[in-house]
């Protein structure tokens, strides 16, 4: 249950996204992409011949690795590139939502890079195969992944006339900003620099309890009782689902697709909110935005509208609220016909590769205690999620593998990264949040959800992303102009 | 033809070493080596549980990783820890070969750990079947012993009383110094600094005649007419070998164990007396040394009074002053009774190994013409290497890979690696000569052949190298010191 619920968590940095996933593309064709009050999108779609496994030489084959490439505004002979380091998903649904990087690119004069990571999207080593057996699955890591941008990087230098004296920025956010900072960790010969957005480098290594404690202070802050009633809630179903009226005045409270039964279908219909929450809590966003689904400015201080009564109301007086708050989530339209707990948000993509991940070298200790937390009491057992990824895909996950690759809290010999995180975020949890050097520079954004400075500008945008965003084009200039100089 | 000329070269590394092999020890059992005027070796032997494969979780296996240690000068609760990052070979063989580490352990309150590489000694990830097919073979990579050495000092910090705070510091020499510079590299987490002795990081790029040139200058400066003279000898052996007579000669007059008869066995001769010729530059230390063959001091000084004649002689005057000169390194002591064309030093452990990786990842081109060096005209041809590397292990090499995962010459976003070389090791041609920075430091050692510097002391140690030592030592305490300011 825990991993799939971690693994869930994780996921929706892919889901926090844009709705319109832009058809792939042929080979260099050309996608123009028009939004409304943006800059408009507008690529050329390539592949790239990858080798399968980057460590070893029995595995010779190679894939195609989808990129996509803007340079409308690039600089030849020395403009930079900006090279966002795909996650977990489609990498033209990063393209789509990563605004930052069309917004300062005609400042910067440079070239955009979306490079997809491998096992998602187009971009499958053993095509539809890729997901058939453990065999197939190896070679989904994060350093398979690092080195595919290292080689890609390079064969972009080397080849494209005029890119010999580009510098190159990686950019990404969530596990993207993850792979950005270790990019530069791992391949400073490759990129001068890295932004890491809400990039959770030490989940692995934090207190379980961080994450949760994170997503609760936000419903505690966005309105009174909010989170106090959240966490009567649970209580409050066990004690309503007990009988079957009450399972069946729950499900029309809810307006679920399909009737809750069982006791295993309370429980999922539990994680389903809980989830729901931690969602909310990562897309706090400041002005309404058509994620998977559509939502209002300020989410979370809207759904605790529904959620400001009395400690004391009833079991179905707090369960009504708690049904009107989950609505502004999947029914802020009023279209939804029903409410259908087998997910949390449309679109799939990317699920599977993540669960491996998180089975793997990903692991990312979670709890809650129903007390710092307004969550259902679940403790961290690793052996029996362990057992659940033997039982799935047939590996185990190496619990200290991420700290010892990736360095863990010992990273201060590392230069030029810079950390940033929304203080509304729960993923801040795992991240950087103070400068550990002059050069590894963390930056806090008040009022910031998960990745927000990553987003296009918006009138509604709060002054703190405003400065971070200068801010991180301030650093890019500075690691441009070390560059130029050691050269 | 190229492949084992060039594989045999850097497995030298590991053949200009002690003749003592130590037998291999059991778990935690005492070995004690006493040296005439050395300090004495004393260490126990341990095995570590290490994951066959870190960079896949198909292949989750473990093998025992052989490391010996010596804590008999460490000062527990901070004195430091040398940790040698074991080359291609048994790993005893550079404990008792690495007399600085013995030499300066007490000075520093240091623990010296000497960790074997995967695949060489008793390391053996599949045991007796390790090298029985390219499938066993897969995971012998810099890559995968980088990632053993890197847990393994995890698990020691870890798991030995005392040793927590304990700083590290890498030390190797040859490929086992680019293994010490790359864990500062990819590991800074786990090593405050590297000590790279004669560590040819950048064979993989620089023109492949580099090399022969520098051995080819070593026998110029020699003697009179030394390296000309050995130049005009490869025609004169094929004039001399055109007649049955002719061969004849050639055999009893260099002593072979087994009479010269074919053009292949005429072809094999000349490469072993290049290698000869190579084994001789690196090993040209300044003393009598006991290597897999005993040598005076300055070798090829002693080897050059034997090809000081005029360039003007006949052919078989010429050739026997080549056999008395390749006499000098084959049969010092005079108790040699014939001469052995098929090794140039006994002992061929790691031979294999070292062919695979340099089949795979370790892609050094090498070249020879004749003119700016003394050997016959040869072209760098990779085609034709990586074909020869398919046929005997079923894999092929990739030629840009090392560039790309270790940095090139862009590597100075690092910190913390010295980089000495000795001016008469043919190697300095591909290693780091000049410095990038202020903790990225190069150190020339004048009249230096191979590691000079990681040998014992000696009285007959030049003033270079004792103040190479002392500098080492300096860096060794900045280093510290940092770390205990960060920590």
């Amino acid at each position: 249950m825990r991993l799939t619920s971690t693994a869930l968590l994780f996921l929706l940095l892919l889901i926090s996204c844009n709705s319109l996933a832009i058809k792939p593309q042929l080979l260099g064709r050309h996608t123009v992409q028009t939004y409304p009050h943006h800059t408009s999108v507008s690529y050329k779609t390539f592949y790239f011949d990858q080798q399968i496994d980057h460590f070893g030489f029995l595995e010779n084959g190679t894939f195609k690795q989808r990129y996509l490439l803007n340079d409308q505004h690039w600089h030849k002979e020395g403009g930079p590139i900006l090279f966002y380091t795909g996650n977990e998903g489609d990498i033209t649904w990063f393209c789509n939502n990563t605004g930052f990087m069309w917004d300062v690119a005609e400042r910067l004069g440079a070239m955009l890079v979306f490079a997809e990571h491998r096992y998602y999207g187009e971009s499958m080593p053993f095509g539809d195969e890729s997901y058939s057996n453990a065999k197939y699955l190896n070679f989904l890591t994060s350093e398979q992944a690092l080195a595919d941008f290292a080689v890609l990087i390079k064969a972009l230098k080397t080849t494209l006339p005029g890119a010999q004296k580009s510098s190159v920025i990686a950019i990404g956010g969530s596990y993207g900003g993850m792979l950005a900072a270790w990019l530069r960790m791992k391949y400073p010969s490759a990129v001068v620099g890295a932004l890491a957005a809400s990039a959770p480098i030490w989940q692995f290594i934090v207190p379980c309890g961080e994450f949760y404690k994170v997503v609760t202070h936000d419903f505690t802050i966005s309105g009174t009782n909010c989170s106090s009633n959240i966490r009567r809630s649970w209580a409050a179903i066990d004690r309503v689902s007990a009988t079957g009226d009450g399972l069946q005045w729950l499900s029309q409270e809810f307006g679920l697709c399909s009737s809750l039964k069982t006791p295993d279908e309370v429980y999922g219909f539990k994680a389903w909110l809980q989830e729901t929450w931690v969602n909310l809590a990562m897309v706090d966003y400041p002005y309404e935005a058509n994620f998977l689904q559509p939502l209002p400015a300020w989410p979370v201080k809207v759904v605790c509208k529904s959620l400001n009564f009395d400690t004391g109301v009833s079991d179905k007086q707090l369960l009504n609220g708690i049904s009107q708050a989950i609505k502004v989530y999947y029914n802020y339209t009023g279209d939804a016909v029903c409410l259908n707990t087998s997910q949390t948000a449309t679109g799939n993509l990317g699920l599977l590769g993540w669960y491996y991940q998180s089975c793997t070298e990903m692991v990312m200790p979670m709890c809650t205690d129903g007390i710092i937390d307004m969550f259902e009491p679940q403790s961290w057992n690793f052996q029996a999620f362990s057992d659940e990824c033997y039982n799935q895909f047939g590996v185990r996950p190496r619990e200290d593998w991420a700290e010892i690759v990736y360095g863990g809290r010992n990273i201060s010999a590392h230069s030029n990264i810079i950390f940033s995180n929304g203080n509304l975020d729960p993923w801040m949890s795992g991240g950087v949040t103070t400068s550990l050097s002059e050069s590894l520079v963390a930056i806090m954004i008040d009022g910031g959800a998960h990745h927000l400075d990553l987003r296009y500008n918006n009138k509604l945008d709060p002054e703190s992303v405003i400065k971070t965003r200068e801010l991180e084009v301030r650093y890019f200039k500075e690691w441009l102009k070390q560059a130029a100089t050691t050269q």
